[in-house]
């Protein structure tokens, strides 16, 4: 799904590591993604999902990041620093993602403005400004998320953090930090954009 | 904490693996919890927390599992069975969780009292049966989420499951491949209920 921030991690990854895939595009609320579901091509449901040769499908972005980087650098060898990726990951889809996406979401998506209120809104960005808040004290004074590395976890958490202004409407002056750590992934070679 | 699902699949792998830890009770608005979160010793804020030999903390629930079980019959050796283990782990914590602990605690826990309305009970419930109806579907006919036998997945998504009648209030009756799934969980060696 081209405008998902969940999609872009996995089409980010592979253009880090080079990997070869075909992509297939399925926006929201297009002929597209019904018949994909109708298919019975999205197990879960959702997109993004990673079909291999075999025909095996998979869903969950932060599952197929895992799988496709298996023996990369982005998987750090050490288990502790492993958890700690494996943390930031589930707390960006239990925390992160439920506020900062879905407010991107409501300001963007047509098909989502029946749901949106002012007040839904306005909980929203005061919840997403908490979230981004934790995520600038942790970066401040390091790279990374995960000490020893960039790791998955960054390319996780940046897919819905860097678009979090111009999507999200959130004030991004507030976060030096993140705007820094923003700018050292865009700067890595073989980095793609949101809409290549 | 000890009324928490995600506190209790910590519990249980525990148990599962006869791994000796000490647990500190932390349970919700309470004095205890408000010293931990002043002490740094909740890294994002909230519980379950790991603390190892070293004093190194690791939030996060599902991470915590998944560096327990490391070597352990409870992580799948192919990694595409690993693969659909995570994604249902993913998974919990983006939409199981977010509905069906958020309605169990809504209606358990009076420090959430003020945050009730009908509208939003009437919400959680439904889309609660839908995400117990997407369980349903792919247990029928499977003894354990992924293919190749019990895994973690398993004892993540038992936690806020087995209580979803009881503490949440949504028909179980329905789910008749899901309440075989919670009784084949409740026999294993080791099992330890939710309140021990």
């Amino acid at each position: 799904m081209p405008s998902s921030g969940n999609s872009y991690k996995v089409r980010l990854l592979l253009s880090l590591l080079d990997l070869p895939c075909e992509i297939v595009d399925c926006e929201d609320a297009t002929l597209e993604i019904a018949q994909a579901r109708a298919d019975g091509r999205l197990p879960f449901g959702k997109v993004p999902v990673l079909e291999l040769d075999s025909g095996r499908l998979l869903p969950e972005s932060n599952a197929i990041l895992l799988y496709l980087a298996q023996g990369s650098h982005l998987i750090p060898a050490d288990p502790f620093h492993q958890a700690q990726m494996t943390a930031w990951m589930f707390w960006e889809q239990n925390q992160h993602e439920g506020v900062i996406a879905v407010r991107a979401a409501l300001r963007n998506y047509p098909s989502r403005a029946h749901l949106v209120t002012p007040e839904r809104l306005a909980d929203l960005l005061d919840r997403g400004h908490q979230i981004l808040g934790m995520m600038e004290q942790h970066l401040s004074g390091r790279d990374w998320l995960v000490d020893g590395g960039m790791s998955l976890a960054d390319i996780c958490l940046y897919a819905y953090t860097h678009t979090a202004e111009e999507r999200g409407g959130y004030d991004m002056a507030r976060f030096p930090a993140i705007r820094r750590w923003c700018a050292r992934i865009a700067a890595l070679p073989g980095y793609q954009e949101l809409f290549a």
